[in-house]
C-alpha cells in the first residue's frame, strides 16, 4: 500500500503558508505544533485531557518505546493508536537524536549505532533499517529517518561526514520503508498501513552542507522533509538564517519540518521562513519546572510574588487552568509538590502554544501575519524565569 | 449565625440508613465516601477531573493548610473553596490525628500539643482552640473538633486518660466554636458563616470508654458525631464490633461519620452497622502504588501478567481510565514513571469507592442492601496485592 499524505497550501502571506497536511489518521492544519509524548503519554497528562487541547498531531518517541514496552508488543497490541486509546495523528520520530545523546554509551559505524539502554544497560543497535521496521510496528503516521545528528559546534569537516553519512542512510532506510510498503517482509506487521516517511536535511550551520542535504534527500525522495540539527545551542540569529536558507529550497507542495524547536518566538519566526510543523519538549517541560508561558512572556509561578494573587496565570487565556485556578492556588500546588501542578501547567503550557498556531493560522488566512508578528514581539519580551 | 446542618433519614434497611445531609455548600448523599484532598488537592488529580467523578464532599487536612499556604492566607484569599475552585461541600479533619503522629517530635500537655513542622522544624502548637479558628478562617463545611487518638494497642488506663482529655477539650473547642459564631472574636474571619462541627467519640476498643466518650461528648453537643480512634491496626472483626456499639449510641437524627476506613469491604460492613459517612486514603495512596480496586478484588497493574492484556481494569467499570485503556497500557504508564498513571489509577480507584457507594445507596432504597452485601461479599475478595 502507498505512503498516505496529502499536503495543500490554502493560503500563503508574507513567507508564512497556511495548509491542510492529510495524514492516515487525520488532517493537520499547519502551521502546527505537535506536543511531545515521548513514551507514548504527554508527561503530567491524560489522554481525555490531550483531546481537551485538541492538538491535530502529537509526537512519540522511536527509541523509548522500542526500549519499553518494545514495538513487537506494541505491535501485537494493535498498534500505537489503539494502545494509547489515540486516534488522531501521531508522528514518530527516529531515535537517532536520542541514541547520539548517549555519548560515551553508544558507538557509530557505517551500519548504524551500537550503543547501551539507559535503562538496563542493555547492548542494543539501530539501524536505518532497523528503525523503519520498529516505526512500521509502531503505526504511525509519519515515520523519520534514521539520521545523525551532529553536536554545535562543529567544524566542517565534522558535520560534512556525519551529512554524507545521514544521506547514505537515507537512501537504506527508504529502499527499507519501500519494500516494507510493497510486502517485502511480511515478519513486519504495519498497523498504519498509509504511513508516511519524512527525510531529515542535516548540515548543521554550514550553507553548503544544508545544500548538499537538501540536494541528496531530494533525490532520494520522501513524501516531505524535516530540518534537523538546530536548536542544540548555536544562537537564534543564526538558526533562524539557517532555517531561511534551507526552507526555501525544500519543495513546496510538501510540508516543512522544523524538528525539536522551540521558543513561542521560535515558532513565529519560522513560520515566517515558511515552515509548518514544530515539535518541542519546552512547554511541557517548563510546565513541570514551573515554568508557566504567557501572552507577556514566561512567568516563574515559584515566585513568591505569586503567594496570594488571585489572577489567572495569563488573563487573557481561556485554558482549563486559567479558567478555574489563581496564581495563588498553582503556587501552593508546586510549592507543596502536588502532582496536579504538572498537569494544570502543562495544559495551559500546551494550550499556549497550540493557541499561538491558531492565531498564527488566522493571520495567514487574513493577510495579516506580518502585523501579528510585529504585535506578538511587542507583548511577548522573552526573559529568563526570575528564580 | 448559626451552623448549618440538615440531615433527612429518607430510608432504612436491615441497619443501614439512606440520609441526605444539607451543608452549606450542598447536599451530601449518605452513606458516602469523602475522598481526602490533603493539601487542597486530591493527589493526581485536577478539580477538573474530581469534577468529573462528582463526590458531594471531599475532606482536606487542616495540619496540613496551616502549616502551608496558611489559614490566615487562606481566608484573604476568600477560604478554601474559592482558594481551591471547588464550590462544593468541604470537611477539614481536626488536624489532631496528624500532630499525634508526629510522635518523637510532639508534646503533649492539657492546654494543647506543641510540635514541630515537618516541613522546616519550626516550633508550632495546635489547641482544641486554635483548631476552631484555623477551620473558620478554611471556611470549611464540616469543622472536626481537636481530639488525641491513642496508638493500638493501649493500655486501658492509657486509653480512659487520653479519652478523657478528648472530653475536656471538646468542651473547649465547642465554646470556641459558639463563641465565634456569635461573634465573640472579630480577628477570625468565617468565610462560611454555615460551619457546622462535629465531635468525635474516642474509647479505643474498650467498649466501657466508648460508652463514656459518647455520653460525654453528646452532653456537650454537636452538629454530628464521628467515630475516631479505628482503623489504627486492630483487627477488621474488633473495629466491626466497636462500629457497631458505638453507632447505635448515636443520635439517629444526626450523621454518623467513621474516620480514616476503609477498604471496600469496611464501607459496607460500616454501612451495615449504621455509619453514614467515610474518608480514607487508601484508594488515592494505592493508585499512586499501582493497586487498583476492582468488583472482583484488587489488582496490582504491575504484575508482568498484564504486559499485554488489552481488557479494562474492571471490565464493569464505566470510569474514565476504564472506558479509553487497557490494563496493557496502565502497566506501561505505571512501568515508565509517568506522572499519568498516578492520575488515571486515581481515577478508576475513587470511581469505584464512590460507584461503590452509590450501589450502596440503592439498595438501602430499595430494600434490597442485605442480598447486596452478600453478592459484594461474593464478588469482592480481598487479598493483598500480588506484588
Amino acid at each position: 500500500m502507498s505512503a498516505h499524505l496529502r499536503f495543500t497550501v490554502v493560503a500563503e502571506d508574507a513567507g508564512a503558508r497556511r495548509g491542510q497536511l492529510e495524514l492516515a489518521h487525520g488532517v493537520v492544519e499547519t502551521p502546527a505544533f505537535m506536543p511531545v509524548g515521548t513514551r507514548g503519554a504527554i508527561k503530567a497528562l491524560t489522554i481525555d485531557q490531550i483531546d481537551t487541547l485538541a492538538p491535530d498531531i502529537i509526537l512519540a518517541n522511536t527509541y523509548h518505546l522500542h526500549l519499553r514496552p518494545g514495538d513487537e508488543r506494541i505491535a501485537r497490541l494493535g498498534g500505537l493508536h489503539a494502545f494509547m486509546g489515540w486516534q488522531r495523528p501521531i508522528l514518530t520520530d527516529s531515535g537517532g537524536y536520542q541514541v547520539f545523546s548517549l555519548a560515551d554509551r553508544r558507538r557509530i559505524s557505517e551500519e548504524g549505532v551500537r550503543f547501551q539502554s539507559h535503562l538496563d544497560g542493555q547492548s542494543l543497535s539501530l539501524t536505518p533499517e532497523s528503525v523503519v521496521d520498529i516505526q512500521a510496528r509502531l503505526g504511525s503516521d509519519v515515520a523519520m529517518i534514521f539520521d545523525e545528528c551532529p553536536a554545535w559546534p562543529a567544524t566542517e569537516d565534522e558535520v560534512a561526514a556525519s551529512t554524507d553519512r545521514t544521506l547514505r542512510w537515507a537512501r537504506r532506510g527508504r529502499d527499507r520503508f519501500l519494500g516494507l510498503a510493497a510486502g517485502a517482509d511480511a515478519g513486519v506487521p504495519r498497523p498504519t498501513p498509509g504511513q508516511a516517511q519524512f527525510g531529515i536535511i542535516q548540515g548543521g550551520t554550514y550553507k553548503r552542507l544544508r545544500d548538499r542535504s537538501v540536494a541528496g534527500t531530494i533525490a532520494v525522495g520522501f513524501e516531505a522533509y524535516a530540518i534537523g540539527g538546530l536548536s542544540v545551542g548555536e544562537p537564534a540569529d543564526l538558526m533562524y538564517d539557517i532555517v531561511a536558507h534551507t526552507s526555501a529550497q525544500l519543495p513546496s507542495d510538501r510540508p516543512r519540518y522544523l524538528m525539536g524547536t522551540g521558543t513561542p518566538v521560535d515558532l513565529v519566526e519560522s513560520v515566517a521562513r515558511g515552515i509548518d510543523l514544530f515539535d518541542c519538549v519546552l512547554p511541557t517541560r517548563n510546565a513541570r519546572n514551573g515554568q508557566l508561558f504567557t501572552r507577556r512572556g514566561p512567568l516563574s509561578i515559584k515566585n513568591a510574588r505569586y503567594a496570594e494573587d488571585l489572577s489567572p496565570p495569563d488573563p487573557d487565556c481561556a485554558c482549563p487552568t486559567c479558567r478555574r485556578h489563581s496564581r495563588a492556588y498553582l503556587r501552593h500546588l508546586f510549592m507543596s509538590g502536588e502532582m496536579s501542578a504538572g498537569a494544570l501547567n502543562t495544559l495551559h503550557n500546551l494550550h499556549f502554544y497550540l493557541d499561538t498556531m491558531r492565531a498564527i493560522r488566522k493571520a495567514i488566512v487574513f493577510g495579516t501575519f506580518s502585523s501579528f508578528r510585529r504585535a506578538f514581539h511587542e507583548a511577548y519580551s522573552f526573559q529568563p524565569s526570575a528564580s
